[in-house]
């Protein structure tokens, strides 16, 4: 479930695979200003998102990057920022095509590079974050084999022809064709024999590498059909559903971290109920002894609950935890600080004095991308009231977790 | 802005439009166990949102939906509920083009049936919700005249013919295809001949009313580039991003009531000054005497300063007038209600007081679709403080605006 953890083994790729990963577009499409590659959504540009799709991936030893001069230092900035190690950024031409081709001529230098040649490479796009292990290999395999690969979709339109003056001419039957989509893998010696071939022509107006492949080296590609998860972020809109999808993967588990009193025990344990009928994967752990007995790095969803404000302490500490093992470096960790109060009469002088503890541990947390939120509840004596107040803190819980909205850390909500 | 108002006029259509819009789809394509079109987002169904877009054009005078036989208590719910009046619903046939013809013949049973012939009747699809008035004024226009019309798209993917074996035949050169969209217009009288000219396989297997209307009727659409907001709601990631861009439509205006005490003045003009940089189109409005003398209906966001709690009686009252005029009927409507302190002193009791108000009528307007939100700032001496305090308020307002989360109404924050 979390993003960062490799698919499961299929067969080792016993052969170098290189990645290029044409980043030059200019994004007029999104009705933003900047090219969508570099927009950002929870804290990271939609460029990382896509080079971390291939850096977990552990056969895969090279990304070349490859930009526009212009974004050189912006793209410089984002591989050190999230440690793309296996990242290199050249520059590119005036097309993608030229610019893919840059990126293959990185591992042809090899007097002035320390890139070795790969036997495949994977060409894809840098808007397409969604690409998984599991799809990169049947990829890799096919292009070994054959030469050269590509995903491919069923067509969602129908595709017409028109006359000149605009009219419908004949419109394809659908069953015969098929989009291409991206990733493409090729044997880097014909990909790269394609494109030192190929005409200003292509260079200018192509938009298939699949085409190049066959036209220059007669290698017919296998196709192979792609999951949906493969579509291109094009449109503004596109961003947002980017972000829902990366949100609801982060928010199918959480931790609850619990002392070991009796209301404490019964909250985490409703809770546990709550949240895993919301079908989230929900771990209970007891008398949480200091934080660091707990594997916290597992998790990227917190709800710790403190049945005194003084513990704001054991908060800090996860915080310097998580911090040290830079577990926050990619996506946003949220803990969620149950204050749970006893007595309606302490009630309000703990939430006043955790109003001003947790506003200044947030605003500090916030800045290493952990997002830190109170909800306080009381434990009522009234078997119906109690039960509502666990109702409201599951939904908030929940919420904040989905919704990770930066904003709102450092208040104190009520259940 | 308000995706209420119909776009300025053009020329009036002095002939009679109606629509189609088949709804039978099962929608496995989502990963969701509802079809896509009954999927609900903001409290209401995608299919409403579609319906709607056509509504609340004055020149179409009926809506046809065509539904599943078990839809049509869940779909009678939903013309009920949004008082879709322009909607009559027809139970359709087993593919999409027998559900289209379905809703073309209930214009032409005349005997059994109230609705009149229309001159020119617009197919859509129930998943594509935000087709513009200006777009369909140019279907219509085309269809009469032309007898056919379509809206086409780029080709976003090339295009690629597939060896039976699964390999690359050959790419169609991108630029002389099109994709073929939605909306669709006829004159009535080709698109029901057309269908009642055309073969089971026809049924069966098309996908092109287009198609049908050049085989059947030789008439040649016209063919228009569409925007591309007509995209379809395809997969869960489009109901994300349909979702996000009805909430930016919803969230580019703010209304901000405000008493004439000095602080408050004040603190709405820097709230204007701050929102108006994020792009939001604000206006202050002081001393609102009670909110009957204010037109509410012209927004959907309104910020209301109070310098004590006990103005909670002015949003109860506005909620009443926005619950009166059915105002949140279509649309969620945000009231973040300001709760200004002008000393630390009193500050903690107000809030007190405030909370337990507030919660009750949240929850009651909650229902009503009317999401209501406090924030307590305090007004600080201190100017650097006062600065800070008036910038996190703004966040904060713009946030609940954008987000309208049900989850968090009720909850008092700290700016
Ligand atoms: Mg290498
Ligand atoms: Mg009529």
């Amino acid at each position: 479930a979390d993003p960062e953890e490799p698919a499961a083994g299929r067969g080792a790729v016993d052969f170098p695979v290189a990645v290029v990963l044409p980043a030059g577009g200019s994004g007029e499409r999104t009705g933003l200003s900047t090219p969508k590659q570099f927009c950002t959504f929870l804290t990271r540009p939609l460029i990382s998102y896509t080079i971390q799709a291939f850096e977990r991936v552990p056969w895969i030893e090279r990304i070349v990057v490859v930009v526009a001069k212009e974004s050189h230092s912006l793209m410089t900035d984002i591989v050190e920022k999230f440690n793309h190690a296996k990242v290199k950024i050249v520059h590119g031409g005036s097309t993608r095509h030229r610019s893919i081709f840059c990126g293959l001529q990185a591992f042809a230098e090899t007097d002035e590079s320390l890139l070795h040649k790969p036997k495949v490479v994977i060409i894809h796009d840098a808007v397409r974050p969604f690409v998984e292990e599991d799809f990169l290999h049947k990829i890799t395999m096919a292009a070994k084999e054959q030469g050269a690969s590509g995903a491919m979709r069923p067509l969602v339109s129908t595709v017409i022809a028109t006359t000149s003056e605009g009219y419908l001419d004949h419109s394809l039957e659908r069953a015969k064709y098929r989009a291409s989509e991206m990733p493409q893998g090729f044997l880097y010696d014909i990909i790269y024999q394609a494109y030192q071939r190929c005409s200003e022509s292509d260079f200018e107006f192509g938009t298939e590498c699949l085409h190049l492949a066959l036209h220059y080296c007669g290698t017919n590609a296998k196709l192979i059909e792609g999951p949906p998860t493969l579509w291109k972020v094009t449109y503004k809109r596109d961003l947002a559903a980017a972000e829902a999808v990366v949100k609801e993967t982060l928010s199918q588990t959480a931790c609850v971290m619990t002392e070991e009193c009796a209301e404490s025990l019964d909250l985490s344990h409703k809770l546990l109920k709550k949240l895993s009928a919301e079908d989230m994967l929900v771990d209970v752990i007891p008398n949480p002894k200091g934080v660091k007995g707990v594997s916290l790095t597992s998790n990227r969803n917190f709800i710790h609950i403190s049945v005194n404000s003084s513990k704001l302490a054991q908060i800090a500490e996860m915080v310097m935890v998580l911090e040290e093992t830079n577990h926050a470096l990619l996506y946003p960790v949220v803990i969620v600080w149950v204050l749970l109060t006893v007595s309606e009469q302490s009630a309000l002088s703990q939430r006043c004095e955790a109003a001003s503890a947790i506003m200044d541990l947030a605003r500090a947390s916030e800045q290493k991308n952990i997002l830190l939120y109170g909800v306080q509840i009381n434990h009522s004596k009234v078997p119906e009231q109690w039960e509502r107040s666990v109702t409201k803190l599951s939904q908030l819980a929940a919420a904040l977790i989905r919704d990770r909205n930066p904003i709102l850390t450092g208040q104190i909500l009520q259940a």
